[in-house]
């Protein structure tokens, strides 16, 4: 591992250029950023009047959400495995 | 269940007034609001020269990249569940 080396990602989300830093390899933040541009045409089509700024609120808000659902899943799969491992 | 019906849940994001409209509990929707909040100050105090729009935006590519690790570890579990119940 190269330690806590960051990498630099030009990414474009709904026409904004943006520069990501992190020590995530470039494939996934791009990987990332495709779906939040996808998410806010997605919520854009349904909601046409809103601003920038409140349609990336609400894909933020989308995403917390999958992410919060996902999690449930995820402790209700951790509780199956320790009950087998038992 | 009561069907499809729609809960509207009125809530304050960044300073913004948004009204989510869906089948989720408000209790639900107030707790996803309430990260969303709190990550876009956080990401604020780590880069104050962003406008809300783009603070918006690296909020949601935040919660999407938290969403995809989160969906690697799930995938894990679900392999390692698989295996023990052969």
């Amino acid at each position: 591992m190269s330690g806590n080396q960051k990498i630099r990602t030009p990414v474009t989300i709904y026409g904004q250029h943006y520069i990501i830093t992190g020590t995530e390899t470039s494939a996934h933040v791009k990987k990332v950023a495709r779906l939040v541009d996808e998410k806010m045409y997605e919520i854009r089509s349904a909601n046409p009047n809103l601003d920038t700024s409140k349609l990336a609120v609400l894909t933020a808000v989308n995403a917390v959400h999958d992410y919060i659902k996902l999690h449930e899943r995820f402790e209700h799969l951790e509780k199956e495995l320790e009950r087998l491992k038992e």
